[in-house]
């Protein structure tokens, strides 16, 4: 669905030129051609004369964010029984809520919520958990299309450790459940499926074996979570005595990523060096989920150790571990977290700067999905629109003090979200009333 | 300013009937005679046949909160320059930002922001830092005594290691300068002074002595900061080798609480156990500020302890080390950095659970101010109707999940609050249409 009419925005533009480093441009103009960055000017070009522009001056112009990891079945329960542990809170919380996907009519109004605030937040691309329904997924994706985002949609595999009506009853029951998804996903231009066992304590080993065989076979990625919580990477040894490690394990069933095979791996709050080397070695993306690593008291992940060793990275919103999807709230977030970090647990750390929790949830996440993420020629055109007149200053900011403030005072994305592009088609709010 | 009209709300009401209990009866009646709750309802008695009812049906009403640390003239930079640890950000950040609370004018222009932003949220009393500037202290109270919410507010004492041109000449200058402001402390009703030594660094023992003389000269309660950060205790060590400690260093200047010398501290979060013991003994406050010391690097206080010791204790917004004035944003903030402690720092830690958090906001700060913080008969009519229809859910959810997901969701509470009473007299919010 590339747009083909060309239009130009106007605004301060805010970019990462670098993972340390943001820089902005006031009321500059940026273009947008066939759904791509076409350019930035200070003043329109004359090829450009008579552009369709929207002008809005003053008001913040950032790349779209990107959330490389979420669940969408658990929208309803964020913020909601917040004193539990992760494995308490699956079983608790997690498990019962996810079953009511089985009804199609529960799945429409609860998928309904998650993605109309979705759609008026200001992330533009997410990769996204269902559950191991193949019907409510694909009611999901057909949701998810309506509005206009680039998503990677995964129809959940669990074959073990789950509930009864939500354990798929074999491995060969959840491939052939995954296979007729897959059959289903026609009709879809931006809405994609990935492939999404749920965490090796969920997964029996032929059937990771069977996905990762089915990943060679379609090309598609892959999303799962990775050494999240003491608990669960201590169950993942005691489940898998083969391994040296929790991605080892991974590796070992075929489902770490390597040339050709894009993986999403969450959390990594526990991958130590042989681990961390691992997944640079094969290329895998850490979705960094701060908040959710809070909630469900499992740590705070080595972001720093993985930005300078070189493995791919984004942010992630983690619901309803995380209580918010907004990517805005999760910038500040990694930042506070890294500063706990450095004082609680490592003082060799180095905590992250706002910029660099920026070009996280913007370039870094944003390279998943190829050139995503930079308001730069070449780019897709995901580009967000910020109105922070809300909040008052005695003072004249720049731009990026704003765009920091706004990064924390905002947990509610609808508030400041004025407009939205995917790939250069608008998807939320309106042209500006001067138009 | 009593109100002397008796009235009633009808809502969800929900009141922390002990600091680890929160009881909710919808849809009751909560009356208001002379600026304090008189009962609850389920349905009006006879002899309040025909009295005057809001009927905020469905609605959310709690106690007030109360913010028992933050400091006004920081409000313009919340949420900047957060990549500085406490003592750098200091010195970058709030010395010259409080400079310019000399100029009367620049005072109104900045405080009028923070004074409208904490009328309109669920904030109901306040104990607030100014600057050394006994006229735009005085400005600031005007500012909150015409909003009808109860405040303490200080005119801080510094007289040394802090800029010139903010740093007052002398003890003696200081002192005058506070007998002075405290003169010009008339005809205010519910904005009262509170003596505000910033901290030790800031303060000589000349005028540290002349503080607690003060004190005991006027009855007034102090305010300031003990044991934030680990820089700065050990300044504060050396600062005072006569003392075994931060916290004893405020006793022997005489200004840590005891028998009628209400006083809160800031922080302490290095209190270890003796000093915990001395607090309590004293009677102190503690203002617990849990965003504060995430974002600038101080740590996480161990509010357990506290708990468990009978220290009195309330939550802080702490602007601008916090980046938000919103109390709800607080109590999760509260519950976050509790489950980090336990996971990073100390295995034998309990986090500190929702009603526990949410108990802190009310009863907890609300005990220094009297009978305040509860909905319960005898105490102050300090109440606030939080509306949450932003945030639907597929099911129905009871009120106190209602209130649990609330104070994850947002954190600006102009979002929410639609309605607040302070002693009975209507401070924020219109009476609902239905009226």
């Amino acid at each position: 669905m590339k747009q083909n009419t060309t239009f130009a925005l106007r605004g301060n533009l805010l970019d990462g030129t670098s993972p340390t480093q943001i820089h902005f441009l006031d009321n500059y103009y940026l273009v947008c051609e066939n759904g791509q960055v076409a350019g930035i000017f200070p003043r329109l070009p004359q090829k450009y004369a008579g552009l369709q522009v929207e002008n809005w001056e003053g008001r913040l112009i950032i790349p779209g964010l990107v959330d490389l990891h979420t669940h969408a079945p658990q929208y309803p329960f964020r913020g909601l029984g917040m004193d539990l542990e992760l494995l308490d809170w699956l079983n608790a919380r997690t498990f019962p809520e996810e079953s009511r996907y089985a009804d199609p009519a529960y799945a429409q109004r609860a998928y309904q919520l998650f993605v109309e605030d979705l759609k008026s937040s200001a992330t533009t691309r997410a990769c996204i958990f269902a559950t191991v329904h193949p019907e409510g997924t694909l009611l999901l994706m057909r949701l998810l299309e309506a509005t206009g985002m680039v998503t990677r949609v995964g129809k959940v595999n669990m074959d073990r450790n789950c509930p009864e009506g939500l354990r798929e009853l074999s491995a060969e029951a959840s491939l052939a459940a995954t296979r007729k998804w897959l059959e289903g996903c026609v009709g879809f231009s931006h809405t994609r499926p990935i492939l999404t066992p749920r965490f090796i304590p969920s997964c029996s080993d032929p059937l990771l074996e069977g996905l990762s065989a089915l990943q060679r076979e379609t090309g598609l990625p892959v999303q799962s979570h990775l050494s999240e919580n003491p608990s669960e990477v201590e169950w993942v040894r005691q489940l898998c005595p083969d391994a040296i490690g929790y991605g080892d394990a991974y590796l070992r069933r075929g489902l770490l990523g390597g040339l050709g095979c894009p993986t999403i791996m969450a959390h990594c709050v526990y991958s130590d060096a042989a681990e961390r080397r691992l997944l640079r070695e094969q290329g895998v993306w850490v979705a960094h989920c701060p908040q959710s690593n809070t909630n469900l008291t499992s740590g705070i992940a080595p972001a720093r150790a993985f930005l300078e060793e070189g493995v791919p990275m984004g942010l992630g919103s983690d619901l309803a571990g995380g209580h918010t999807l907004s990517i805005l709230r999760a910038i500040a977030d990694t930042v506070q977290v890294s500063k706990l970090r450095w004082r609680l647990q490592d003082s060799a750390y180095r905590p992250l700067t706002f910029p660099e929790a920026f070009w996280l949830a913007t370039a870094g996440g944003g390279s998943f999905f190829g050139r995503v993420g930079r308001l730069q020629p070449g780019y897709a055109f995901d580009v967000v629109v910020l109105d922070d007149s809300a909040y008052p200053h005695p003072q004249q900011l720049n731009s990026l003090e704003r765009l920091e403030r706004l990064c924390y005072l905002c947990s509610d994305d609808r508030q400041v979200v004025v407009r939205k592009f995917v790939e250069g088609n608008p998807v939320a709010g309106s042209p500006p009333a001067s138009l």
